[in-house]
């Protein structure tokens, strides 16, 4: 069956420049895949290949644009044009690398929310000692939750983690500071309550309270947390992973003698670094609309774009919106005490 | 001048097994410093040191035992008393490798919080990119927190790292999701707006708001965050460092040639273990009490005790506890509008 993703060629701190090169570089290793190149004419009609094809889009959304310009003054950007071909049913998933709150803004304004949820998140799946992915959500999309929202975050991860590998019943951890029930702030301890109850209830895979070593760890397949935990946690990561690796390249750059041993064990020192290359690891997924959304990280090269397309389209084929849908229907007695509040600033990268 | 400082030799994993080997180690490498030796008897008279001497405590609070027990019931343990020590003067400090929780609550009830101070916070220094160290805080003492927390925080946090660096006036970074003011939650949002005037009025250095990256980055001297927040950065970034580590040393040790690139690289990946050791950062300030304490994880080793005790050993003999009390009295106007509030859970290690 063939798969359709819409990508926004002009997003990103690159734009067609690198979306193009990803583009060719994923056509040719998804034979059944097709791809709508939304963006300036001009700029991607040198692309040619049979099972793409340019939907011109005349504005792009800068990477500093504010949400509202997004929203309201550029409406032909090439991110909305492609969030409205999923919307249109012309596309399964769109991808983009432009800043995360207009996507955010657009994606929800243009497709809604599915019933049952009240706020989109942003999923990631990070690397983990087990060799899997762990999924973490929500990454930034809301700075405050409600237990209500964390049990959503629960259900859309679910989905998601069983779209994307073959397990259907991926375990959920609750980012807490300690693994025992009672700890942690008010809002962590109803919410461990709601999820006890969506487990006895057979709605999702419950592990219990899980503290930040465990993510990396791999302890849950799912890890659940505000937006704002979610975000810090990543970019220190980011952070520590950044450092660690300028720390090793340092020593072993130091002098001749540590520079030959840097020789020797170049094959090695490429295999570690493919490991924790953070680009394989590209593309967060914007849960909870009624249209399937990637978002890849805007600096991203060549391969880390590809790789967020990949990402979309293993989501798009393994009908992760047919099983977010099924999941929340499913959950709805438990989603039922969920209350519309107000949108909350959504972050950019 | 002589600075004495109070060993809980029991606590921690390991008790004086561990304890008593980096006490002589201490002791061996600062010639004015003096140890109050603080456990059973029998398990610590076999220690001997013209500087060093016993003072008995019959009981130990277990790394489970719940705080009340800790308070109510053991009120002759090794822990009570080495933090007695401080509050009558026999000691400028005291160390334990005991529960947090525990020490955290006993160090409030015997020494109390310094006025200007609602609660004490956990700051910890991590390395950074720059060689230094980022003094973050809180870590887990505090679950919720107000704007006014967040500047007592950063008051504390200020000492601290005046007191352990020649830098009388260190850089202080709110931890966000992103670097415009705008961003965050409403009390990050109020809590930048205390800082900002606490900076214009002297009483701080205030950089502005930082992101998680920028802790490893070395951006501020001083990263103020709530202790939900900044426990689960700390325990993330356990979990990342040992699984970069893990995966280097299974590259390293995959085939016969990778293990011959191994041994040539030795000094090289001595070298970057060193600077990697989470062992020399041990240590943690529990800062806002009237009297110095200090944490070490509770299952460091020899080599990390030690470098609990020099934490403490510098803090005291750069009079922590003055500069405190002089921020504070500076701070006075704004802090000021402080609400003394029920204390809150802390967590255990």
């Amino acid at each position: 069956m063939t798969t359709i993703l819409a990508v926004d060629c002009m997003g990103g701190d690159h734009g067609p420049r690198v979306t193009l090169v990803a583009c060719r570089h994923f056509l040719d290793a998804h034979p059944e895949a097709q791809l709508l190149l939304v963006g300036a004419p001009a700029a991607l009609e040198s692309f040619h290949h049979p099972r793409a094809r340019v939907v011109p889009a005349s504005e792009v959304v800068a990477m500093d644009d504010p949400v509202e310009v997004a929203l309201r003054k550029k409406k032909d950007s090439s991110m909305r044009v492609a969030i409205q071909q999923v919307k249109e049913g012309q596309a399964q998933a769109a991808v983009s690398a432009g800043n995360t709150g207009a996507l955010m803004a657009l994606a929800r304004y243009v497709l809604k929310t599915v019933e049952g949820i009240d706020r989109p998140a942003i999923a990631y799946g990070l690397p983990n000692a087990k060799g899997g992915a762990t999924t973490v959500l929500d990454l930034g999309a809301n700075v405050d939750c409600t237990e209500q929202h964390l049990l959503q975050f629960a259900v859309l991860g679910s989905a998601l983690a069983s779209a994307l590998t073959e397990n259907d019943s991926p375990s959920v951890g609750l980012l807490n500071i300690g693994e025992e029930a009672i700890k942690g702030s008010e809002v962590i301890k109803k919410a461990g309550e709601l999820l006890r109850a969506a487990g006895s209830a057979g709605d999702l895979n419950f592990y219990g309270n899980v503290e930040g070593n465990d993510i990396f760890k791999g302890t849950t397949d799912i890890v659940v947390c505000d937006g704002f935990v979610g975000n810090v946690m990543l970019k220190t990561s980011e952070g520590l992973a950044s450092m660690i690796g300028g720390f090793l390249k340092e020593e072993f750059t130091r002098n001749p003698l540590t520079k030959l041993a840097a020789l020797v064990s170049l094959p090695v020192l490429h295999a570690f670094k493919k490991r924790v290359d953070h680009r394989r690891y590209n593309g967060a997924a914007l849960l909870g609309l009624r249209g399937l959304v990637f978002k890849s990280h805007g600096s991203a090269d060549e391969l880390a774009f590809e790789q967020a397309l990949v990402r979309a389209y293993d989501a798009a084929r393994h009908n992760l919106l047919d099983r977010v849908q099924a999941r929340i229907a499913h959950a709805r007695p438990l989603l039922a005490g969920t209350t519309e509040v107000p949108p909350l600033p959504v972050t950019t990268d």
